[in-house]
């Protein structure tokens, strides 16, 4: 298999770090210049579909696109230890809380830099500030919520780290490019983050 | 089970949406008034964690919000019809589709109308003309990727039915609130939208 991989964007990180949990090394990984454009060319929207990182491309050369999509059929392949839940009830909370994270911080924190950040200008066709200043609003609203889950739970989605903390920790992370830290008085969060961010894992190919 | 539901409200639609595909009749629709705030009271907050419609609570008191995560539960609960794949590359390729289409159509949707029609001003702080343009040029993009796709395909994300196509069809019809039609030159969505709107699930609790 190959991920079409970005090194310093947050949705191929998600990935790499789930491989890197499983100790996944059988997966080849090709560098896509998205600042340069790359991956808006018609060789590679040909073959993803879409003009984005990452990309998986199976054996028989069908390409999975979508970060969560990908780690999710990573874990069929390669089920310890787990991130998705063992049975459906587990799985459909690892998946509420997945959800949230994405749509509620780890996006929010991306739109944010994306439409601040002068050096990501070149991803989108004007950037917005509007739109920069409601998602952060946004972020820290969902930084709160979780900050008060985190008092009493380790980790966010269930007694262990799963692909709720991935998604939530490689969106924080991807915020200190225009230097944000969270809140100070966030204490749980703090915790929380610098437990992930101590991981084997999350080093990969950072 | 019960399902806390708000009849208008597009996400909690996908829940019906699915319920009916399986018929699924066990599940108690108890409404929620978001319009009024009932779901942001202490009481519903404590029972959810977040001030969301859709929430499905279980019978040993648990409740899964997100509506994908609760759909995907459902179908744990009630295999048939299949909407999420049936092996863990067809599940990959459904959650791809899945996701894009969330992504990059039905939530761009939700946005848009949220901050322009007067109606919804309740539900933001401050309603943001500019997010609300930024959203629907995202929609309209995505929009022709779809069309493309579906002039090769009758559904979206495999060769029947699936989530993918409900989280489409009730974002594009969530657009009807603002009078919203996709351009008339994308003839094969239009097509699919037709024969989604035509399914007898289409009409549950609308
Ligand atoms: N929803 C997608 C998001 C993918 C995405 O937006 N990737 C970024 C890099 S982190 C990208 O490809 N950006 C290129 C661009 O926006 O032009 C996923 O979860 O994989
Ligand atoms: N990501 C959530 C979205 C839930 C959501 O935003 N629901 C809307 C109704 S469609 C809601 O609860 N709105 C109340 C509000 O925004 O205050 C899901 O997929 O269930």
């Amino acid at each position: 298999m190959k991920l079409y991989d970005s090194h310093r964007a947050p949705n191929p990180r998600r990935v790499r770090w789930v491989m890197a949990e499983k100790g996944i090394e059988d997966v080849e990984i090709i560098q896509v210049d998205i600042m340069s454009g790359e991956h808006k060319t018609r060789e590679y929207r040909d073959r993803v579909g879409v003009p984005h990182v990452p990309s998986l491309e199976l054996d028989d050369g069908a390409c999975i696109s979508e970060s969560v999509a990908i780690c999710r059929y990573l874990e069929a392949l390669y089920p310890e230890p787990n991130l998705f839940g063992h049975d459906p009830k587990e799985q459909a909370i690892i998946e509420m809380w997945t959800r949230r994270c994405e749509f509620y911080l780890a996006n929010p924190i991306m739109l944010n830099v994306r439409h601040s950040h002068p050096a990501l200008a070149a991803l989108e066709a004007v950037q917005v500030p509007q739109l920069a200043d409601y998602n952060r609003v946004a972020a820290e609203r969902f930084m709160k919520t979780l900050d008060r889950h985190l008092a009493e739970h380790e980790f966010i989605a269930a007694d262990r780290f799963t692909i709720a903390d991935v998604v939530s920790a490689v969106g924080l992370d991807f915020a200190r490019l225009i230097k944000y830290r969270p809140p100070e008085d966030l204490t749980n969060l703090a915790r929380w983050f610098e437990a992930c961010r101590a991981r084997p894992a999350a080093k990969a190919g950072v």
